[in-house]
């Protein structure tokens, strides 16, 4: 009964808090802001860098305490000219963008024959002889879901058809987009080339360019296509994270990590991915922050290079990841609704998710599981077994922008932007301020 | 008593034809294999040549009698290079695409200052001073409606803004497209630089570019872009018209002309502009031939270089206009459905326009103007007089896609596709056969 009471004092009013954010601006003017001052951020960029500027300054103007940039190299790759052709048998252009870390054909392209395969197993079961000296051409039947769930096993095809397709001695290769709308926008994303494998040529052709090729594979004839693609490796940069802070009164209660990243893909402006999510998660601190000082501190991180590969997130694992997190969480699935809340922790943190639980509930936000949940960068902390918050926003079109030149400000809904910032300063007042321990007890090496 | 028996012999059974179209397939054929194995078609080019063959072959393989071509010559204008980027105070890209007979940058481009103006008449207003030498952009706020009027209005950004730019010493003009979607397909189109007025670069930014950059001259700071635009003009070229025919029992009784226009613009495949619409008069004329020999013969039109500046339609009119025409139409409005029937006639075709309202009222169509109907390619005959019928499609999606690389098959609904069929061929089954007097007393001049 004692711990009950000293627990209920200075608990901030949770649902106040919450129905307050249901009216913020703050989130949308951060979106805003990044997608029109900085725009476009490749990872490793001037772009980029002049990112980090514009958060660093913003963040400080906000009031955030140990505001600062965590910079780290990573390679940088980045587009150049891509062109595709049919040349034969009906001659006509198609649409596409390389797939980050693609081989470059010569300047002048390279033209080979086509072969089709219905889906990433097809490719895989293709004897060598079926695909040698060929483009490869991966199609694929991803749906749009609720909870993105496509993308994981259709994104098989982006993420080791390359690999797979330069194994059986392909002289490239095209995928259908992983996305699920119909507009001449490719979705390009990353793939890395296994060890040992050489890298090819690598392209997404939009969705209604896929359909174009699958109809004219059709007709049975042989179909030839023209290749441009000279994207460059231009070695190593500097990237990096930018991290602030609201004090808590109680340094051995851990910190609550929020994040999300600072870098995006380099056609569209990064709205949804993922300009808004840090808008989500620094409204969020900062109307905690306005309401009185929490227990623990609250680390924002506007993580650098997600896209390419987890090097913000990597970095801050090597370097913090032994810090004593009480929690940490990540907004990086566009800014529609949150729906779900999943989260993973020890026993001891059972009465604040409860509480959680409970406060997002009147934003019809249901609870699923309770012993998994992850993040982008924050992925490997939770994998480590780290107490993680994840608040699953709707999907349903996610893929129809995601990676394309599509990404800008206008598929923002301000409405469920807002939705977003309740949901997460309702987690936050919780969980900054809880009196259970919510830290796992299994510290991460590192 | 007689006229009315004589007129009852021989009819079509209108509502069986009309129903039996709501099964039709050959319209998506036509429109699936125009857009598949031809794709893009620009006037005057290689690619519009082999949509004449393809057009061609195809109406001789569905048995239409004297399938021809008959060519012109007209100017032809190509696309190049073209790339923008704000270079000051936020560096970024922005997506365009040259407007038809846009003049040309050198070939590393021209830098200069953004003035913005909200319209056309705020650029009419300005006085040349706050202009000369600069980017003029002008943004509007064209919205999507049924009946597309406001491609009018707004289109006059397009139509007459190079122009007005150029005669106040603009260094060149982006506009925002004419459209009304949210997706980084810029709408091209076609305009002509006045008498006398020097050809300026012209282009138009995709939505989500022009607010971009509607946001950045917002900041207040002077926005300075980077403008790349290589457009050549090649000459005269030869384009043509493919005609084919259902001919008549009666001679004297005019011709029911039903067109269509064959060229696209470069950069989608011309699906709903305009390769659906040749799909669906073609479709109904085919249906109308299998049901008997009409009294009129039926002439189908696939117009060349419709887009570029009616050039297949003033050569028919030029050519043919003085040949008695019963009644003419075409579709030219995408592939969605048809709400709406215009007609323009004598008073003798009233009756004929009565039993053709009627049977397409089950297709959910109502009756607009009995004075007033038109076309593209026959708009200057319908302007002349001829007795002219409009089978208005909905519009509310069309500028969606209209002109850009969306213009894509997968943006044809078969079932509304097959719905405009139904209509067409109810209107044949009504005018080819009908025993009125349908010509208009007055014969245009040519
Ligand atoms: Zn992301
Ligand atoms: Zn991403
Ligand atoms: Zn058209
Ligand atoms: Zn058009």
């Amino acid at each position: 009964a004692i711990a009950g009471a000293a627990a209920a004092q200075g608990q901030p009013d949770v649902a106040a808090l919450r129905d307050a954010a249901l009216k913020d601006d703050l989130a949308w003017d951060i979106t805003e802001g990044l997608t029109t001052e900085v725009g476009p951020r490749l990872a490793g960029t001037e772009a980029e860098k002049r990112a980090r500027d514009w958060a660093v300054k913003r963040l400080t103007a906000l009031g955030f305490a140990n505001v600062r940039v965590e910079p780290f190299d990573m390679p940088v790759w980045v587009r150049g000219e891509e062109k595709a052709e049919i040349v034969s048998p009906f001659p006509q252009p198609l649409v596409l963008a390389a797939l980050g870390n693609s081989g470059a054909t010569p300047a002048n392209g390279i033209t080979a024959e086509v072969v089709g395969f219905e889906s990433f197993a097809d490719l895989q079961a293709a004897p060598a002889s079926a695909v040698k000296g060929k483009i490869v051409f991966v199609s694929h039947a991803m749906k749009a879901t609720q909870d993105g769930s496509g993308y994981g096993p259709f994104g098989t095809a982006r993420r080791q058809g390359p690999s797979e397709a330069s194994r059986k001695g392909a002289a490239a290769i095209v995928i259908r987009s992983i996305g699920t709308d119909y507009h001449r926008n490719p979705h390009t994303g990353v793939q890395t080339f296994a060890e040992g494998v050489k890298p090819i040529p690598a392209a997404a052709l939009s969705l209604p360019d896929a359909e174009q090729l699958q109809r004219i594979l059709k007709r049975g004839q042989p179909v030839r296509m023209k290749l441009v693609l000279t994207p460059r490796n231009i070695g190593k940069r500097q990237s990096g994270n930018v991290i602030a802070e609201v004090p808590g009164s109680d340094p051995a209660a851990g910190v609550v990590l929020v994040a999300c990243h600072l870098d995006s893909w380099d056609q569209g402006t990064g709205a949804i991915d993922d300009a808004a999510g840090c808008g989500i998660v620094t409204a969020a601190a900062k109307r905690i922050a306005e309401a009185g000082v929490p227990r623990r501190t609250i680390r924002i991180v506007w993580f650098g290079a997600e896209e390419v590969g987890l090097f913000g997130g990597l970095d801050y694992r090597a370097k913090r990841g032994g810090e004593k997190h009480a929690i940490i969480a990540e907004s990086d699935f566009g800014a529609d609704r949150v729906w779900k809340v999943n989260s993973q922790g020890p026993a001891t943190a059972k009465p604040a998710i409860d509480r959680l639980v409970a406060a997002l509930s009147p934003l019809g936000i249901v609870q699923g599981s309770t012993t998994r949940a992850s993040g982008s960068d924050i992925g490997p902390m939770a994998a480590d077994g780290m107490s993680t918050i994840e608040l699953s926003q709707d999907g349903t079109r996610y893929f129809d922008y995601h990676h394309t030149p599509d990404d800008t400000l206008d598929k923002v809904d301000p409405e469920q932007l807002r939705q977003n910032v309740a949901a997460w300063t309702a987690m936050l007042a919780v969980m900054a301020h809880a009196p259970e321990e919510l830290a796992s007890p299994v510290r991460p090496r590192n």
